[in-house]
């Protein structure tokens, strides 16, 4: 049976690397409606290869010129238009899109009873919450798609949540992996940018690079896995061939292991719990040597930030990941330095005060203040 | 509810191991029916902590004085014993005994309807087509107790044996991995037993120097799994951390992880699918690298032969398990040096004449023919 795949965030890094497992399987998946923000060269170049009943853009007054270069597409824009692309018809929605501008549109999927492919990770750290609880209420699957995550849900087939011991998150440790504090001070974006492993958009890029990201996923892992904080570890992993791993009450571990190409997580979550084919395999050549070693949360401080704030709850989260938001797209945009990032993060998080059990509206607004950088 | 387990080869390595197990979680698990070989020091001193329903000894001539210092239990002995301790109504049957003198009684308790912890790999090894066939018929569970086959049978929890690319079986290459063919000629009995990794019987320890201990899992994992030969594979990972892995064909790896500690792989076939708490982790310290290297067939000789012998088929995995045994016995007993033992399996399987299909008194003679060493 086809799968209709709806994608919000469609020509980033994730959307496209989703399109290319939609267009090697068109006997399994079928492109439903999908959004696009500002990249309308990307777009086009989509729109050659796929024919999608529904598309949203970021910028309404881009949409006359595509209807009439497009006149079998329907558009839409803006804020309603990710609505409308997260409610279409579809077996699943992938939420590839970036930030926590794709929380609206994942709940009004989980309200219309849509299952998830989650990339957008920021969704669960900023609301993990109302999006879980609503997911739970709704009878919606959310599907990880991050590598960690998928390969956490992976060993946890067949298994009972009960019986975890702990979640263990491996870490590459970033484009910085090898550099001290002390040598932090004077990393150039470009040095950022540079990840030794994964390929990926530039603010994952970035979050990888300050451990952010791996905070991103303690959060999330506790948002989707039924256990206790103390149960989520971190351990750097320089090769990232094992994705994940979760050790269970009897001692036994087990692991997802795999090559670099989130395509094969993409396409997991499309297909979950089966597996389809794809030409792409780790080849036990590669597998010559796996080096561990224990987390240093003095040197990742922004990690400890993200325990600190899932332990604290409440809008701390939202405020962090705000805080980073605004803070990674000023070290994009070269107004401040690598260490920068971090300083804003934690003077953000120390100055907040926590409101517990925040609604959406509590959340939305301190996230659009926190991400304006208005406090 | 409380399982009983009874257990063929009680005094052997895997045996007093599954005691442990039993003894430390009484809330879960009963001592049934047990047999013993020759080792009444090792016996007693199991009888001194457990109270079980029926004894079987190898030697009849032992069960009068047990009977009259054990005036509560039942003893029985020889053949027929095996097969008392085999039938016994249990909830599972531990098959922990050497060699292919476990095969009837195995057979014995697949007709009763018992489910097999199987720890015996040389009834698949020597009888793998009729033992799985009658416990497709009879619906009767063959758990493996091997670490390896326990890993492959955790990776599959949950999974679609269709959706196997190929099951990766890891081999720690055993006491010599470090020595060249060459070396191997002076070799002494003392060093083949010292091996690296796991303590266990000194058969299989011997078995895992020559490798032949590899080559009968890659036929036992034919037998167990779903699959073609030409989708078993072997590497050599000298931790022993990573227990054995299956790829399946959307390039996703699962592996099972642990400590060299046969009780983890005991205790889960005897809760499968559950798991219950056990005491020895395998720390995140202890995980700091893990090595992988390709495995040489021309280095280890004995793990073609098992290949070869699989492609064959009919009897001469039969020929090629009651070879070994009776040359490992010679080794063990300082009759011959390290290398005749390969030479001796490979004479004795080139000799032989293969017979398809064989019926199990075919095997049972020939086996017996072989260990013997009358050809």
């Amino acid at each position: 049976m086809t799968k209709t795949i709806s994608i919000l965030g469609v020509t980033g890094s994730i959307g496209t690397q989703a399109l290319d497992v939609i267009k090697h399987n068109p006997e399994h998946f079928k492109l439903g409606a999908i959004s696009a923000g500002r990249n309308m060269a990307k777009l086009e170049e989509i729109l050659s290869d796929f024919n999608p009943p529904l598309v949203s853009v970021q910028d309404e007054s881009a949409v006359k010129e595509l209807k009439s270069k497009y006149p079998e597409i329907e558009f839409t824009a803006g804020d309603a238009g990710l609505i409308e692309v997260a409610t279409y018809d579809s077996s699943l929605l992938l939420t590839a899109i970036l930030g926590s501008v794709g929380l609206r549109p994942t709940l009004a999927a989980i309200d219309a009873g849509i299952d998830i492919a989650l990339a957008n990770k920021e969704t669960l750290v900023a609301a993990g919450d109302i999006v879980m609880n609503r997911a739970r209420e709704k009878n919606v699957q959310i599907i990880p798609v991050d590598s960690e995550h998928s390969a956490l849900y992976q060993c946890l087939k067949g298994e009972d949540e009960k019986e975890i011991s702990s979640l263990i998150i491996t870490a590459s440790g970033g484009s910085f992996r090898e550099l001290t504090r002390e040598a932090l001070g004077s990393v150039t974006l470009k040095d950022a940018l540079n990840h030794p492993n994964w390929s990926m958009g530039q603010k994952i890029t970035i979050d990888s690079a300050t451990m952010m990201n791996k905070g991103f996923e303690v959060i999330e892992a506790k948002h989707l896995f039924d256990v206790e904080i103390s149960q989520i570890k971190t351990v750097l992993h320089k090769e990232s061939i094992i994705h994940s791993m979760v050790e269970f009450i009897d001692n036994s571990i087990m692991a997802q292991l795999g090559n670099s190409d989130m395509r094969t997580a993409i396409q997991y979550a499309f297909t979950h719990p089966k597996r389809i084919h794809k030409n792409n395999p780790l080849s036990l050549d590669e597998l010559s040597q796996l080096n561990f070693k224990p987390m240093d949360f003095d040197r990742f401080k922004m990690l400890k930030f993200a325990y600190d704030a899932l332990e604290a709850g409440g809008t701390l989260p939202t405020v962090m990941n705000a805080a980073n938001e605004y803070a990674v797209g000023e070290f994009l945009a070269g107004r401040i330095k690598f260490l920068e990032i971090e300083e804003i993060v934690e003077s953000r998080m120390t100055q907040h005060d926590n409101i517990q059990n925040p609604d959406l509206e509590t959340i939305l607004s301190l996230d659009a203040r926190y991400k304006s950088n208005m406090r």
